[in-house]
This record gives C-alpha cells, sequence and structure tokens, in this order.
C-alpha cells in the first residue's frame, strides 16, 4: 500500500495563517503541547541549531559549508560598507556609516532550513489534496511556507551517532524504528504529539575533513523510521543530514517512491521536515528534551525557508 | 556630550558564537533571564510578529506589503514547479514532483527584520571599538548578524497606541521617556534586564490605506525614549514602525547624529534593533509580557537578517 | 481577421542555432542583407543606441533611469573592489587588485533590451506552433534568446519626433503606417526585406523632466504601423519607447490583443522587438540608414536579453 | 623594469562616454579605423563567437557549460511562463500570455565576457592614475565597463591550435611573440591600429570531455605575447581561454605581476580583454580577418559585462 496525500488534523491555535489543510502537523502545536514543551526547559542555556550562511563569491573567506553539490551556493553582496568610507564614501550627516547588504539564498541543499509542504508531491496532488497546478512561477498558492507558522515544540533529541558509540554514521547506515525505539527506552524520554524530533547523524563533521565524501551517499532515517515518528504524531522532523532519508552513493535519494522520506512524512502525514541543521553542540550537552524553536520566514509561497533553530535547554 | 561606541556587558551563555564584545547586550541572556522569560508563559498561545515576505514580480499575487520608497523589494522565484509538471515536465521517478526555490532580499526597509552591530557606527568605529574598515565587500569581519545568536528573551510590549486610544500614532508623534514609564505604571509590569521592548505605533496598518502616506514620515521613539529602554538594559528594542527612531516627513532619519536612534541603541549600547514588525495581532491579546523568540540566520559578515519573531504567551 | 503564429521565411546563414522555425525574420539575414547593410557605413561613426544600467541598490549615485513601474530594478554588487584595499584587504601577490562583481537584471521594462520570440503569444501556441507549454519555469526550450542570434542588419531610422517636429511625441500619438511611409519619402531611403526599422518617439528624455509623466502614457506605433513595417519584411523594429506599441494613461498596452503589436510583430511574423533604445545621439547625426549591430546574449531560454546596439554611420 | 598605469591614447569619436583617460585602447577607434574595419567584410557570414548562458538551478536542462570552479554560476529564473497558463493562470486579456525572467550573473570565469579597465590594478592606482580607492561597493566611479563603449574593429584571428597543428593546445603551451609573428607571416595578414587580436587555444572543447582537466592549468598567452600584441596597439584581446594569460596546474594566473598579463595588457596599457569566447566555428572557416563586433552592456561602474562577440565575414 502506498502513501496517500495527507488529511489535516484538527485543533490550532493560529488565526493568521492559511486553512487548516494547508498547515499539516503545524495544528499538533495546540496550547497544552506548547506549555509542555516550556515545561522543558530547566537550565536556561541556549544552543543554537543552525549552520552558518557564507556567501560563496569572491575575498578571503569563501571557504564552504556543508552543503550538496550543483546546488547555487548562497551569495551575500554588501550594497554598502565600511570599506567604502575608509576608501572616502562620503558619510550620513558628516559623520555616520551605514552597511547595507542583500542576499541570495536557494536553501535546499545549501543550508540549514525547513520544506514547505509544497515541496514535494506524488502525482498531481499536494498534501491534503491540493492540486499540484497550484505551485506556479510566483510561488504556491497552496501550502506554501507562510502557512505553516513558526514551531514552537518539545523537542526530542534521537543522538542515533552516541547510541551506536560512533563520532558519525556510516553513509550506509540506515535509521529504522528499532533504533529509535532503544533510543527512547534508554533515555526514559517518551515522545510526545506535537513533539519536533531531532535526529543526529554527525554527518556534517565529515565536510571539514573529506569534502567529497561528504556528497556522496548519507547515512539517514529508513521508511521504518519515519513511519515511527509520524506514528508518534510529531510536528516535524529535524535532521543533520540533508534529506531526512538516505542518500544513495550517487546523492539521489535512497528510497523509491513507495519508500520515500520526504513523501510519506512530508506529503502524506504534513509532518515538516528540517535539514541540515547542526547538532554537535546539542549533543555534547547531554539533554534529550528541551524547548525548540524554529520560526520560517513567511515567504509567500515559498517551498522552505532557511532556519536559525535553537534549543532552550 | 555625544554617546560613544559601547563596551561589552560581561557573562554570556554562549560558547559557539564570537567574542563577547561582537555580541552586544546579547550577552544579557544570561540563563537566569532566559528562565525568567520562560516564566512569562501562561497559556501556550503563539504570535508570528514578523509580515509576509512577498515577491516583487511578475503574476497576479504582486500587490506589496509595507516596505520604505526606492528600496529593492524581495524576489522570489521557483527554479521548477508544479506548473511545470502539469505542462509536461518529466517528473522524478516517474511519479514525484518536486518545486524549488531562490530568494533575493535586501532585508532593511522591507521586511521585518533584525540589525547587527555592525549595520551603523559613527566615525570610524564599530560598537565596542572594532574598525569600521572591517566591514567590507565580502561582509562584515567583526559585529556581523552571525555573532547576535538567536534572541529568547521577555518581551514586553509598550502599546503605545492603545495607550494613547488612537489605532496608529500620527506621523509627527514622538515617543519618549515619560510614555514608556507611564506605561509600565499603567500595566504593573516591570522591564527587567534581558529583556525585549516591543514597541507599537500602529503604523503598518496605515500601509492598506494609504500607501503614499506609509512611506512619508512616521512615528516613533525619541532619544529620550531610547536612553530609557537602554538605561533598563534591555537586550533589544524591537517596533513596527522602519527605523525604531522617527522619520521626517522626507523619509529621513528625524534627528541629528547626536540624537539618532540606532547610534544610541545599536552602536553605542549594543542593544539590538529588530524593525518592521507586526503587532496587531500580539496588541489585541492585551497581554504585556511574554516569552520572545527571533532567531537571525547566521549570515556570515551580513548587516542583519530577516526573522519572524514569534510571542509565546 | 486576427492574426497567427507565423511561419519561418526560409533561408538562413547561421548553422549553430535552432533550426529556422525558431529564429523567427532573423533567416531574413542572409549574406546579401549582411553585405548590403555593411555597405551603409560612409563615415566610420559608432553611436551607441542603450541606455545606462544602474544599480537600484545603496549608495551616492542610486538616481535612475528609465523605467516602468513596479518592475525589478537591476541590482548590482561588488563582490570585492578597491575600498576593499584601501581598508586592508590582502591583495593578489602583495600587490594587485582584483574587482569583481554581480548583476541581477529583469530586462523587460527596465533597460534596453531584444524580446525572444517566447516573450508573448495569443492562445496555447508560441511562433510558428510550438507548444506555449515548453516555456517552462527552467526557460523555454523553444523560441528562447539564444535562437535568435545577433542582429547584423541594415537600420533604417525612423524620427517620426522630428519629422512632426516638435522634440518627443506627446503620450496620445499613435504611428501609423502614413507617418512611415510618409518619411521614407521624405527621406528617399527605402526600407529592404532584412532592415532593422529604428523608430525615434523621443519619450525617454521625459524622464529627466518629469519621471510621472514618462511612466503614464506612451506614443508608440499603432497596428497599421506594425503591419506596414512587417510587410516591408523588417528582421526587427527597435523603438525608444518601453513597449513598441504606445501605452495608455494607466501603462496598460493601449490596444486589444487583436491589434497588439507584439502579437503583430514578435508572435504573428517572427520580428524581434527591441525596446528602450536611446535614440538621441543617432538622431542628431541625420544620418537616415547605417550599419544596425545587437548582439543579445544567448540565456538559454531567455525571454529576452539586455542588449546595447551600436549603430555604424 | 616593471608595466606602469598607462596614459590614454589620444583621438576618439566618442562624444557620450568618458573621459579618453578612461576608455583606454577603445580610443584606437578611429573613424579611419572603422571604415578599415568593415572594408574587411567579404562573405556577409555572421559567426557568433559567445557561449551559452545556462541557469544553474533545478530542472532538466541543467548540465554546464566551461567555467572556472569556484565562481557563482549564472541563475536565470522565469517569474511567469508558459507552464503557468497551461496550470491555469490567467491569460493577460483573456487570451494573451506573456513570459518574463530575471538573470543573475557574475561573469568573469562563468561565461564570454569583456574586462573593464577596472577589473584589475597593481598597488593603488587604476588604468592611467585613477585612484583605485574609486571602485567602491556601490560600483567604479573610474574605468567602469560603460566607459568602454562597443567594440566595432577589424578583427584578426591567430589560431594558434591549428598553426601549431593540434585540436587544442597542451595546458602547458604558453603563447609567446614568436609564435604570434609566425601566424602572421604564414597568413600575410598583418596586425593594424585597433584591430582585436583574437587568439585561439581550443581550450573550451577540453570541457565536454574532461571537466577536471578544464578547470585545471589552462594554456594562454605569455608575457612576450601580449608585449607584442600591445606593441601593435591593439584595441582588445580576445580569447578562447579564461584568463587571456595561461593558468598554472592549481587554476592560479601562471605569472608574478611583473609578467601578469592583465597587469600588461588591461592595466598598463588600456587593452581592453575579452575572455572564454568560443571561437571553433570561426575557426573552421578559414578567414583570418574580418569585422568583429562585441558590445558591453553600460553596467555603470561593472568591471566587467558578459558580451556575445560577432564576427562578419
Amino acid at each position: 500500500m502506498t502513501d496517500t496525500p495527507g488529511s489535516a488534523p484538527v485543533g490550532s491555535n493560529w488565526d493568521r495563517w492559511g486553512a487548516d489543510d494547508e498547515r499539516g502537523a503545524a495544528n499538533l502545536l495546540t496550547p497544552e503541547a506548547v506549555l509542555g514543551a516550556v515545561g522543558a526547559v530547566r537550565e536556561g542555556r541556549l544552543i543554537s541549531l543552525g549552520m552558518p550562511i557564507r556567501g560563496s563569491t569572491s575575498g578571503p573567506g569563501r571557504a564552504s559549508v556543508p552543503h550538496l553539490p550543483g546546488r547555487p551556493l548562497p551569495q551575500h553582496f554588501m550594497s554598502v560598507d565600511g570599506a567604502d568610507y575608509t576608501a572616502g564614501a562620503r558619510m550620513l550627516n558628516g559623520s555616520i556609516g551605514v552597511a547595507d547588504d542583500a542576499l541570495m539564498l536557494s536553501h535546499h541543499g545549501t543550508t540549514t532550513h525547513m520544506d514547505a509542504l509544497c515541496h514535494m508531491w506524488r502525482g498531481d496532488r499536494l498534501y491534503n489534496g491540493h492540486s499540484a497546478a497550484r505551485v506556479r512561477s510566483y510561488g504556491a498558492t497552496r501550502c506554501g511556507i507562510e502557512k505553516a507558522g513558526p514551531l514552537v515544540a518539545r523537542g526530542v533529541l534521537f543522538d542515533v551517532a552516541a547510541h551506536l558509540g560512533v563520532p558519525y554514521l556510516d553513509e550506509s547506515v540506515r535509521i529504522g524504528a528499532d533504533v529509535l525505539e532503544d533510543i527512547v527506552k534508554s533515555h526514559g524520554v517518551e515522545l510526545r504529539p506535537g513533539d519536533v524530533a531531532l535526529v543526529r547523524t554527525g554527518w556534517p563533521t565529515v565536510y571539514a575533513a573529506d569534502r567529497v565524501r561528504y556528497q556522496g551517499g548519507q547515512p539517514g532515517l529508513d521508511h521504518s523510521g519515519g513511519r515511527w515518528l509520524a506514528d508518534h504524531d510529531v510536528t516535524a522532523v529535524a535532521c543533520d543530514n540533508a534529506a531526512v532519508g538516505a542518500l544513495a552513493m550517487d546523492g539521489s535519494f535512497d528510497a523509491g517512491p513507495d519508500e520515500d522520506l520526504h513523501l510519506l512524512l512530508l506529503w502524506s502525514r504534513g509532518v515538516y521536515l528540517l535539514e541540515m541543521l547542526w547538532l554537535e553542540d546539542l549533543a555534547a550537552t547531554g539533554r534529550h528534551d528541551f524547548l525548540f524553536v524554529a520560526a520560517p520566514l513567511a515567504i509567500e509561497g515559498g517551498t522552505g525557508s532557511a532556519v536559525n533553530p535553537v534549543a532552550v535547554l
């Protein structure tokens, strides 16, 4: 049996955003769930889970950060800067300097980001039956990222690499339901409806040492792992690999349509996906549950948004 | 006496980001302050404080959102979309559709954003004495937005429009220390070190009715108001107008260098500024304190970042 | 009777580009026509017919050039520049400076450009019957600007403003076949197959004096004028207004589909359109025929290209 | 003795562009030189010398064209297209389709382009003594590409690969004055003041077969070859390799500052450089002299411009 486009869960505390049927699992962020998430804060420590966004153009700093091959890298430009004043540009009111800039960003595969429900689908229907023909050159008029709203949820870390006693998972590793179940048992931290599940493979650490290896195959969830998470009614799955699911050695999705993680989670269940997180600092704390916040930019009709998620411990 | 570039407050719970002297008032986000902020959550309601980002190019949806005149508007493009498949593009694996896009964004003056400490300065020194010559075409190597880290703080709303009994402040209104003091007294909600002060003028509501008026003068804080907030050791000031301070009728800053709000807060005190927020929904709740989260993208060397701040009530 | 998508003229001296049926009237540039065009050079003078492209972002030079309202203006960024070295950036090999930049350009309505055959159509068919569904997010796989190839042709100037004794045509003026016929007679310069017809309204000179007026209605060819040019088998029509045809006072096309100049020339006859030329310098020379060269960038699947056309007198 | 920033040659037929001292060798394009160039047309054939510009984003056509590693590739986006109408977008006036697009381009190292005089210098002075501090984030106010004006000149092809009897030069080959002299003798085609010298290495043909090899070392002119061309008072040197001079195996310039081709030609002599041309079609014609036209876009303050040069045989 293949997956089908999902139906929206009921109940939402959002008035401003789109209809429930475009918000997917974000509808699980009920007041009770949010209060529960806030209750996970015990230390008041902040851990950022985003990777830096580094402009790819000229200059001494153009060394890069983890990304998939063939993707347009972020471009960052200053339209006026301090060097211009040093070189003689006239200052505002005679003494004030202003620096201004612009950013060009294709987020998928280039930086920490969150996928919109319109990012992927099967056949001609988006999540919850909306027509895929509504995703057009001027943006998606259904299931765009602006419909998601900020995620404020309890985060639960599945540190698979630590669980298996390795610094990072080999590219051949597939994370199934059994491992996730084991981790829950060993930590005694239950996954609750509305939670965000964070899955650490450690793969981003490979990039610094071996860029070519990073851009080949990648470890990730398999279909059983994804289904286990969805069945626990998570709002989102946030991973440090590039595609939540694993990548085959040629960089393509490792699973066919019937087992694809994007289709299963995003399309069929409305579970949001966050990819390319930096989970090393969080893992080092030893904490398994915390308050998780990620607020995608409300890009109207966008297929996703760069985010800088934060864990409040 | 004019303001001088500030020194960093001490104490930080961030290891990952830049030295304290590039983090400004973000250093006030101590574990105690964060715990205090989290303690302000009582209902579990979420209110988004960001404006939508709308691409300015062709298509039926190109009507605009509030922005300053002469600024390059956001551009949003789909590199592949559902319409392409409708028109015959080959699907992945025969049945999977993928939509991908790119965003070009100059945030200042065009959407809800947060300023980096390198955004503005006086003379040849940035905040805390760093040379302005370090702000170059390939980004700022001091005081870039990636140094700020996410803001997780107690938010306190100064709803000036409601306090004065008007839907929005007239463009001639300047918000001084006395009004802020009055609001605190009438609400009984103290401002604590590390808090984010949100100041509502209601000005964004003018845009829909009269775009030309919106782009002329704007109400905002005056120097006494800014100094009052800084003296209360806030981490950030977040306003719904375009420049925290007021704008004169020709759209320029309303105050000279000695009274400029950016210089006073950002440059001299290291207090972060967030501009162009949408505070209408928050104001309607009647809540005055809450958990405030805004996580700027870690754009290396960036002068700011678009953000989608969230209030957790 | 309405226009229908055209068929390609026969004969071409291009091997490299697309099939004849995607090159439209560029097929008229036979070796004989090119030799005839070269024969129009008598003085060896060069006149550029392009407007400058000016970045719209911060900085002292951001005053603008003629453009249509609501269009994204060109953005030009330096990724490294001389000011950076002045401010202390390390030079290449210790002593070499390099400046590098990037350009973001939406050409239609913002600068001197040439339209591809895929830019406009009626119903679901492009020029010569190609399916409009082939014009997709990743470019047009039929009739893109890369198929046109450079235009090297005899140029004939129809200086309508000078002919009518005014510095520029009023926005209400429509240029019909009769005026074009009159101009040919008065100059004694025949229009030959393969020629490029340049039509001067003088309208760009209005911009400096009255920007708002420029962006309202515009003078231009009417259907009879367009048909007269097409019947003379021109390769292209190049105008100094924004849309070859006239614009109504609200800035929209002044003619319905049956009389539309883009449909008549570009779609039905495969005659290329060049818009927003600067013809003032050329007009001042008093020359009516010359060698005309415009070489669009071979943007694969592009709807047009910025060009800097040149007249060789 | 090292090279010094050059002085402008005298005499120009341009009124519109910058002072002579910012036009460099373009001042050699006197009416006599232009008439001589036009006199080289004998057949009326057109050969385009530009490479295609291919967007690097998603979609079936994203295979690439020759470019240097680490450079931001062109990005091309449709803001509205035929697929959108197929998917149900409302047509203009009920029946008219319009396709529109945008291009993001960093030309150096990514496509056929022409360098501005401000692109490279030694010490703190640009060509002809202008301060390098005038090249700022908002563009170069001296020696920008808009000052060059279109090149309309006699082109002379130095087909070094054919002369040496190989399809392309090995990456170790350096082209010196002796080879250029030999080629002139064997063809009997003199180089005249104002000419554009085109130098064919055949290197772009390597890309299709071996992309990695293309991006390593490259054959090119050595200092003696460059000096020989400059001493013949050419307006420009146009090559099919990426940097006119050779590249070492690590992709860096093969010569130190005293022997650097950009410094010698562009900076010291004001000779324009065009790079990454496609000369294969031209070489196949066996013609050695012809009319050459390349019209850079008048990007104000730009360090160069993409061009689609054309040879008229």
